[in-house]
């Protein structure tokens, strides 16, 4: 018989719960009440994982946990007792499933309104967009993700549009609000030779007295006294993973730790504070690819980030942290099986995504180089059978259409292969109706109830702001 | 433009918070905390649903929602910010994944083991279970399942056993233990024409001062003075949406809300209080089978065993209410598309689960039985060739064996078929390692934080119930 003492093994401890006070905790979480959620919210950041299903939050902090027996700075706030949870419905107008424009519009509006379009309704209406209402009542507002820029997440926060597909047009409306700091990729809708209408969007965020920068190093050394527009790819940043593995990505490519720490820097010493969206945008592109190495590795550039407004929020005691995912996607998960452990730390060893793999191949490649190429990037070892299964898709690839794999390549395929060997399994390549993990830090975080809808949150962020919605 | 007043449209003014007060919900739960929180938990209720991924719960929570105006109980009680919520690690010793012998013995004797055993280490040692804990101090203690009786979730909060398999000897050894409601299925096991054996378990128990019932009219009108055995069905209970569908199935065989019922009547009042554990046991079995008829009219199930415990602890004030599940499977959710809404609405004219349609097919069955069958029961329509499918495996139908689909029953295929009628995706036919959702209500939900270990919960439960852990 297992005899133990009163809690031994119970980590319900570090609560400060003993025998003799068995309730006073309660007394402590009103203590942390009283002296930090009650404030105003002098900032807020918001740091959304876009397609974050709860598979992809568990995979990463097992990852974290088993690799450098150090969890997720996500879940370690949920340990320490520091954030109020919610689940939310992300619904749009148009679908119990979202997309990332609906979702975003959801919080930026206050409304939903039908996939596709930023907080504009089917009827026309438009609803002023959130970081338009912070900047009226005086804050500093800006946006970074490792996405286009003028993508639906940042765009949701800042502009209206029918359509989420007018990125060039939401570069030049990014402009008319003067958002504080943009960046993240998005060079087409920008640059002269990539925009339809040849306009040089650099030139005129620069006449109109922004500090333009392209590169890591540019961001590191720009002036905070300006306005910043940082665009350091054509379309999206390269995944966390692939960028680690390359010299030259690293020294041209911030990481989105890197871009919120600038952020934060720029707009810190405002006198009426500042708002600031921080999107891990790729881990929704990785879903959509089934790519794990692409998930994994930029959820963990996510939860870095996470640290960094951590550390901020932390020390400023007067800003509102948001953590949460825009919608599931794709509902990855570990499934059980005798190798599982070991399937799963073999992602450990991963040095490319999926991406990286099927951009090598074409139908030139041979099968020996598909198995040289597969064990080089993520160490396990393809058949012959599968090589040409593979190969097969190279001989008709189409021309460049669709958002999330332009080129048709064999994505779907390789996961299906993966899963042997790393136990993790998809249901789809599509976002799902998954109600989504929101987190609260700080002053605001006690006006969370356990379930909310989307819209809810755009009237807590000005709740504990205390702006008043007048718009 | 548009222009709003200040929260007209945010819920969050149900939390009670006004342009004047902007805060004083933070009072009220204080309040609440104080008045039922606080106190020592003479009862505890704990209804599990067995492999609810968190699609699971968000599938049944919309169909609720979408069918009757009326979101789930287990929502409900997050949007009435009644609950306290936190995600829990149900990681087993052997395993990221568990079982669900495993994770109920972690709950039940507060030690993480290999997975398929209940509550003994690898090493012979044995952890004495929870609702033996109780029984010791004084209270009653019971179980109620749609599985068999015998099976892991119960078998994990009340006996010792190197094997979940030995389920004969699980039913000796509850008699044993004298535990006061134990029901579900489980024939197999107690019965003389069915245990290796020949023993009566039926008569022992009588013997021993059981009431024995095994219809659900026996159950309404048993004895609450005397312990009861209750068991319906062989093996498992049919699927909700089948009895429902089934009139002499209704009148055999009692839902898992009614066995609630009758278990709580029969042991509230002692005067030491009482433990129950209630499992929807076949939402797991329905995961496994990708059949989603079975696992939303089984998570419905669930949901009206919780309206059940919940009336009751409103009622009583004393009564601690856990909700949870014990390891997520097969991760199902809904998937975007153009037609997700109507195609998940189609759910609602299911009459009959996969397992219903499948069993009722030979390799006799022509493809316009087959048409009929699917039609009759899930109203869509299948093409020759997909009828071919399902056939083909009639051919070649394998002696029994395997836990979960003995007669290798094409599940995989059909649920393959229905996704485009129903929009709904399986990442596998298994557990998953995703962390797990966890509401707890009433006396001893404070101590909760926002993520905990499997094993923690143990401790929770004594120390809600101010239990000293002496064993």
């Amino acid at each position: 018989m297992n005899r133990r003492n009163f809690f031994k093994r119970g980590s319900l401890l570090t609560l400060g719960t003993t025998l003799l006070h068995p309730f006073s905790s309660i007394a402590n979480t009103i203590q942390y009440d009283i002296e930090d959620k009650n404030k105003k919210a002098k900032n807020i950041i918001m740091i959304v994982s876009d397609g974050m299903s709860i598979g992809t939050l568990n995979m990463v902090d097992l990852y974290l946990s088993r690799k450098t027996a150090k969890c997720s700075n996500w879940l370690q706030l949920y340990k320490d007792n520091k954030v109020s949870r919610a689940l939310m419905d992300m619904a749009s107008a148009s679908s119990i499933v979202t997309d990332s424009a609906a979702a975003s519009s959801s919080w930026g509006g206050g409304v939903r309104i039908d996939n596709g379009s930023l907080n504009v309704s089917k009827n026309g209406e438009e609803h002023m967009p959130i970081w338009q209402k912070f900047k009226q009542a005086g804050k500093k507002a800006g946006c970074v993700t490792t996405v286009p820029i003028t993508h639906a997440t940042p765009a949701g926060f800042c502009i209206n549009s029918k359509s989420r597909n007018t990125q060039e047009e939401i570069a030049e409306k990014y402009l008319e609000q003067k958002f504080d700091v943009m960046m993240g990729g998005g060079n087409n809708y920008f640059s002269p030779d990539k925009r339809k209408d040849k306009k040089n969007m650099y030139k005129v965020f620069r006449a109109n007295g922004y500090e333009v920068v392209k590169t890591r190093n540019d961001m590191f050394s720009a002036s905070i006294n300006k306005p910043i527009l940082g665009v350091f790819e054509d379309r999206g940043l390269p995944y966390s993973i692939d960028r680690d593995s390359n010299r030259e990505l690293v020294q041209k490519i911030p990481t989105l730790a890197e871009m919120t720490q600038k952020a934060i820097e720029a707009m810190k010493d405002h006198p009426m504070g500042f708002v600031l969206q921080v999107e891990a945008g790729k881990v929704d592109w990785a879903a959509h690819g089934n790519d794990i190495a692409g998930l994994i590795y930029d959820q963990v550039a996510h939860d870095e980030a996470i640290q960094v407004a951590m550390d901020f929020a932390h020390q400023d005691r007067q800003t509102l942290v948001i953590i949460t995912t825009d919608h599931g996607n794709a509902n990855p998960g570990i499934i059980y099986g005798k190798e599982a452990n070991n399937n799963f730390d073999s992602i450990q060893r991963y040095k490319h995504t999926n991406e990286w793999i099927l951009n090598g191949i074409s139908k030139e490649t041979s099968i020996s180089q598909i198995k040289e190429r597969v064990r080089f990037a993520q160490n396990f070892a393809l058949t012959d059978e599968e090589c040409k299964q593979l190969l097969s898709y190279y001989t008709t690839l189409q021309t460049e259409d669709g958002l999330y794999n332009p080129r048709h390549l064999p994505f779907k395929v390789l996961a299906k292969i993966q899963q042997q060997h790393n136990s993790v399994g998809w249901i789809s390549m599509q976002h799902s109706a998954d109600y989504v993990e929101l987190a609260l830090y700080g002053p605001g975080s006690h006006l969370l109830k356990p379930f909310i809808k989307n819209t809810d949150l755009h009237y807590l962020m000005l709740e504990a702001a205390e702006i008043e919605n007048k718009f």
